[in-house]
């Protein structure tokens, strides 16, 4: 059932697009002497989850009458409990009273919101609040932590993984040539992390990289590393030199007892960054609310914190998150906030189990779902353009096919598990039916 | 009065950091082998506005009594209306219900307020609600107008000007060295904007940017570039290929026929971005929501359209502005939120006139204040920060020296219009009693 179809990611239009400018005059407009960015033309491809969204409009046009279920982009849709947004309520309410109106807050962010993150997120890691930025999310902090450090580093990156490590990468300027034979860009590591290694890297074989992307629990496979696992990854970066961006966005899914902070491990403040946010573990992926912790010991190579020039890019690119949504944060973690948001979680990893059960029972190879809310399926032999083309075509669900996150995902797709339990629930028997179906 | 004082900019504090730094082992932390970034190395000194709270934090400290009156910061202090709260709290309370959950809006922002912006903001302009990208604030945008054009590129900024201009071109690798001497960086052309040339640069003068930065109302001169000015840039634009960046941060508070908005113009959309922001034209200083219009003509040498890049930028490196600031957006774009802000901007612009009539009875030149809450005061053969100094120990108010904003504001002070209609008499007659004391 998996042929290839007339479903193909955005690589093609671009290309055609860009064959029009060079043999075509341009119809409208008038060329500035400014040479588009060299950065930009290398990217391959739009934004993965924009794509996806192209897809599933293109096929909710075709079958208009579908029940199209979304488990596609990791996006959350259980309502905001009462407690948060109470407290938002109020913090507006305010805004329209001589008393309660606040124009530019800290843009570092507000202080007791920086004090909470520091003691209630990290407890006893002894994080100091002045470590702790605000953000309006981790997406967007990776970014200007690439302002941070510069064009032309050495990364190395999880493969598969989040795409925007590597495209805001190739943005600044670390990435070099795309290699079509490959699938990779010739100055980035991507770092092996399938479960021949136990999602981990094989560190033998990484050379010595300046910056390291690395998320745990990892999206999109679900792994979340190991405590000694992320020892090894500490003690290579403090012997090589490099710096770790950490990102922990899906730390609240942890159900074991792995780490949910890179600071958990000795050493990690002398080498790490985290980036971290309230989109995932609150359900603010529209509030809009993140943070970033630089550590006061992480040094550059001549001795000058990070954490100072991070100040400075957060007070020139930045104006601090919304005031708004900094109330809302500081809700979420109050001990009646906390624990709203755990059923929250709670939730969705029900749902991953149910996704899981249901896949398993059909002898498929699944991932994650445990300390993560993203079931990894595998399907050997299959490209993953292709599965998630024929599920979408003949289930009618949209997921996102593996290779969207780097060559080390061809051949899986990534289940969210962030629907409601009735789709989760409708998803499962559609997946059962088709995939028992076609005999995999 | 105005001797120099112990006041003194972060430069020379930043400057001790680095000696320490070269002379002396570093204490904690360990160094990695990840270079500072060239580009951060180059900036001179703190971000102004963090200097100039920093300032004021000694200050209060060491007249703990005082009733310090802050007309530095460009920072809105009316309540928001309420028509504007009510639609916040209205989608507040939804987000925690079934029916009115959102998650991830689209990163471009909400369809409804894109279409907003294009026809109520630009009118018959004919913008189209696909050129208009919300953002979180203006600032922010100019700092991923950076990223999407890069570096290296030959750029022109007024002086003075907002230092977000600067800085964030010194920050992605535009500006080259910083000379001591003339107090600017060797490859950003300072465009002189002052009383001598209307507030207008003397293009006769300028080489070929490919970048100009233009803000109109101008940050801190108060000066809203004529109908002409703006058609003699944009033939300049199109002539020498440049791109105008195009601040219209403060176009609401234009009372005469100046243009609010670059697009007004003949030939600009094929040579003008502009960004703009609902901080100052709504007091959305801490809810934060702005917007940026790049136009479909607009292309790169190659006919690459600058839109395509912009809008994976904005996919990549941003994530949409809170859904609950594009509410109030929204709120403030609808005929009754239109009037309810006028009044704020009215208020204001009546603190403007006070602050002006004081200071012009005392036979201080002055400008600003007739199309832009900022009063641009000239104290010839002083220093600036030596006047922002002695206004604040013996005024106990808080400006900014014009020279923060470049060589070109030397001499001068800004004062904001922004505060309480009672403070700003207060100041009004502070200021009066200190000047006319010192004969000045």
């Amino acid at each position: 059932m998996f042929s290839p179809n007339s479903l193909q990611p955005r690589m093609m239009l671009v290309n055609r697009f860009s064959c029009t400018l060079k043999n075509q005059s341009v119809k409208i407009g008038h060329c500035s002497k400014v040479p588009r960015n060299v950065n930009m033309e290398k990217l391959q491809h739009g934004y993965l989850f924009p794509e996806i969204e192209r897809h599933e409009l293109i096929h909710i046009k075709k079958y208009p009458n579908a029940n199209v279920i979304d488990l596609g982009i990791g996006d959350t849709t259980k309502p905001l409990p009462t407690i948060v947004t109470s407290s938002m309520v109020d913090f507006v309410r305010g805004l329209s009273t001589a008393e309660g109106y606040k124009g530019y807050g800290p843009e570092q962010g507000e202080k007791a919101l920086r004090k909470a993150i520091a003691h209630k997120i990290y407890k006893n890691l002894d994080i100091k609040p002045s470590e702790v930025f605000v953000s309006d999310g981790a997406q967007c902090d990776i970014s200007r932590l690439q302002l941070l450090m510069g064009p032309n580093l050495k990364i190395a990156v999880q493969d598969p993984s989040f795409p925007a490590y590597i495209d805001s990468s190739v943005i600044i300027g670390h990435a070099g040539k795309f290699v079509d034979r490959i699938g990779k860009y010739e100055n980035i590591e991507y770092m092996t992390c399938g479960p021949q290694t136990d999602f981990f890297p094989d560190l033998h074989t990484i050379s010595r990289p300046q910056l390291i992307f690395f998320c745990s629990p990892n999206n999109p496979t679900g792994h979340a590393a190991t405590r000694k696992q992320l020892q090894q990854l500490v003690d290579f970066a403090k012997v090589n030199g490099s710096i770790i961006i950490y990102d922990s966005a899906y730390s609240a899914y942890i159900t074991d007892n792995s780490p949910k902070s890179i600071f958990e491990i000795p050493g990690a403040r002398e080498v790490a960054i985290e980036v971290s946010s309230f989109s995932k573990f609150a359900g603010f992926t529209g509030v809009r609310l993140g943070w970033t912790v630089v550590p006061e010991e992480l040094l550059y190579s001549n001795g000058f914190p990070v954490l100072h020039d991070f100040n400075r890019i957060v007070c020139t690119c930045f104006n601090g998150a919304s005031s708004i949504s900094q109330a809302g944060g500081l809700a979420c973690l109050s001990p009646e906030g906390l624990n709203a948001v755990q059923s929250l979680v709670d939730y969705y990893m029900e749902n991953a189990r149910i996704l899981v059960n249901a896949l398993t029972s059909l002898g498929l190879t699944v991932y994650g779902g445990k300390n993560a809310p993203y079931v990894w399926v595998r399907f050997p032999g299959s490209k993953s353009w292709d599965v998630f083309a024929g599920i979408l075509e003949n289930a009618h669900i949209i997921t996102i096919p593996g290779s969207g996150f780097g060559p080390g995902g061809e051949g899986y797709i990534r289940i969210s598990a962030f629907g409601q339990r009735d789709s989760i629930i409708e998803a499962s028997e559609r997946l059962k039916y088709l995939l028992y179906q076609e005999g995999l």
